[in-house]
């Protein structure tokens, strides 16, 4: 049976510092190795903002954005075996192919297969598949969620459990996992270590709640915005600060709080003072700070040697460090067997049509996450 | 028996940037948990310079510096019990007293317990066995091995084998053991790595030897210095590079050479641009760099945020990570089984009234150590 292209719709980000517009697309049907997924929910992500704004080096126009979304497999393309329709799939951004240098060495989850090809926002073959009239829109992280349709590559879908609400464990497809990967898997905290989480947008308070799984005994949790304070004490952080309330470097008021420094730290903002600030609290002889945050274009990262001849680490980590293929299926597990919530994260949902209201959310500080619920017909 | 002061000689660092003077000093008796050994030989080494040259803010004057030694134990102070008299003893800068914070933590070799009065040229209680005419004479480092007889904690000896010449395993005590360790303890170069060393000193030698000792596959040796090159072959480099020879950063040129980057860089300069290029020159995904170096102060290291979330990572390393008391002994041990030499690291042999010579050769780059010999009367 021949694929049909799907025309359907989906918000197109025409240029940099525009609002998205809800545009009828055509979505190609997959090629060899690709599959096309129909969108049940998809969440905003501040990086959807960051390459919205035109800041990011990488970004294409025209294209759809979006990158963690939830969603079922609608068609599939010749040779592919590890989905088929039906499938319960979370998009991904980093992909697994299990093939190249860097998944076959064990020793992190930046696959590089399809790396040139979708940072231009193309398919591996080079191509896009989506089309309004003719004209070519460009795929976005390899993901492109803000569509009811979307194309990715087989080795880009984590396939999960049917069972898993997708409006919810959308949120695995990036921040969430992110947050918490970043402290189970990269940073391996273990019970009774001391952390220090800077930023508590969806990210750092996903770290709140990976530092609380791993019976972290002390949690600090650091933002300016004190409104956040109280869903990060419910989430497991023992200590909200306030850098503000300080006339010293939040680093010394951590080192002081703790007889030394934590044991670890998370940046979750992408400032690079705080970058720092997070190093500079971490114990002499052994403590960890892992950066999450993603800083502008060309901002450097700075302190003394010293600091590391000392013992303290400099990390970083960016989809908490996890296998999106082989590993996030049992995250999506794991939140089933209840051993965390993301309803603490989702503080609107909405129609695609309001996309833009979303990121107007983000920007003024009152959502953590807004989650678009795509229109279900028959 | 009632232990009497000792008078001998010493060269004394009277000022910041002074020669070195040979006087007669008083080396009072060890207090309770101290312990008085008789040097047989010590190194010269760079941090003896950096520290006469006034640029070290912790140097104090007038002292005896000197801190790469071997020796004997002459006596031993009240409730001293882990070493005797006649004991072979190699002094610990860093010492280890199995009881603070950090050495109970198991996760770095900084003993803490002594550091505050070490850091202002004294003993644990708070004052120097070191004088002339009553007029007081620092201690250096907790350890003034450029003296016939010095005064050490217990907790700052570590007990080695006496087969092994001390003439040759004083190096132990600081420039060969942090150049191995960095690599085979703190970055734990596995069968197979690639790694890069920056910087032909007696460190970066020692790294080499290390590298070559953990079967590294690729041992990238950089120096400005080609006259370091025929050693660092002889120890094990598999490529000698001189970054004048080329027109782009010394990173893009490792990067390029091993097709993205190596398993692991050390830089042993002290260089706060090298550092950057050590860290930028690791594979992404998984690369470490380890600063051994020390920069002068208030010197800072920065790179882009980004070359960590892609998965390097910054740490550094004192003596090697190597906890003195409980595992140099074992470094001594498999120099006497033939697993490394150290001949190779003395191309100069000295009396103490010549220790002004060392600091010179070492200024022009002309010898790797140079070592002094003690007299030895009857």
């Amino acid at each position: 049976m021949k694929l049909e292209t799907i025309r359907c719709k989906a918000a197109v980000a025409w240029g940099p510092g525009q609002d998205l517009k809800i545009e009828t697309v055509d979505v190609a049907p997959p090629k060899a190795g690709e599959v096309r997924i129909k969108l049940i929910a998809t969440g905003v992500c501040h990086t959807d903002a960051y390459t919205l704004s035109g800041d990011d080096p990488e970004g294409v126009f025209p294209s759809i954005l979006g990158h963690e979304g939830g969603g079922i497999v609608e068609s599939i393309g010749e040779g592919v075996t590890s989905v088929k329709v039906g499938d319960h799939v979370i998009p991904l951004y980093t992909p697994e192919c299990g093939e190249c240098k860097f998944c076959q060495s064990g020793k992190t989850n930046l696959c590089q297969k399809i790396r040139a090809t979708q940072g231009k926002g193309l398919m591996p073959d080079g191509t896009s598949r989506f089309s309004i009239n003719g004209e070519i829109i460009y795929h976005y992280m390899g993901t492109s969620t803000f569509s009811e349709y979307t194309v990715l590559p087989e080795i880009s879908l984590a396939k999960v459990n049917p069972k898993a609400p997708l409006e919810e464990v959308c949120l695995l497809g990036c921040g969430v996992t992110t947050g918490m990967g970043a402290v189970m898997n990269t940073a391996k905290v273990e019970a009774g270590a001391s952390v220090a989480i800077f930023g508590l947008g969806g990210i750092g308070l996903s770290a709140i709640i990976g530092a609380a799984m791993a019976k972290a005994s002390r949690i600090i949790a650091i933002d300016i915005n004190e409104r956040k304070f109280d869903l990060a004490k419910r989430l497991g952080a023992t200590d909200c600060i306030n850098p503000k309330d300080f006339d010293k470097p939040i680093q010394d008021v951590i080192v002081e709080l703790t007889d030394g420094g934590v044991d670890y730290s998370f940046e979750c903002i992408g400032n690079v003072d705080i970058m720092r600030s997070a190093l500079e609290c971490c114990h002499k002889g052994w403590g960890e700070s892992v950066i999450i945050g993603v800083a502008g274009a060309g901002q450097e990262i700075s302190t003394r040697p010293f600091q590391l001849v000392t013992g303290r680490v400099w990390r970083g980590t960016a989809f908490g460090g996890v296998k999106g293929r082989s590993e996030l299926p049992d995250y999506v597990e794991r939140y089933l067997a209840g051993e965390f919530a993301l309803d603490d994260f989702i503080t609107h949902t909405m129609s695609l049509e309001q996309v833009n209201e979303a990121f107007e959310l983000m920007h003024k500080g009152e959502s953590i996450r807004s989650v678009i619920h795509f229109e279900q017909q028959g």
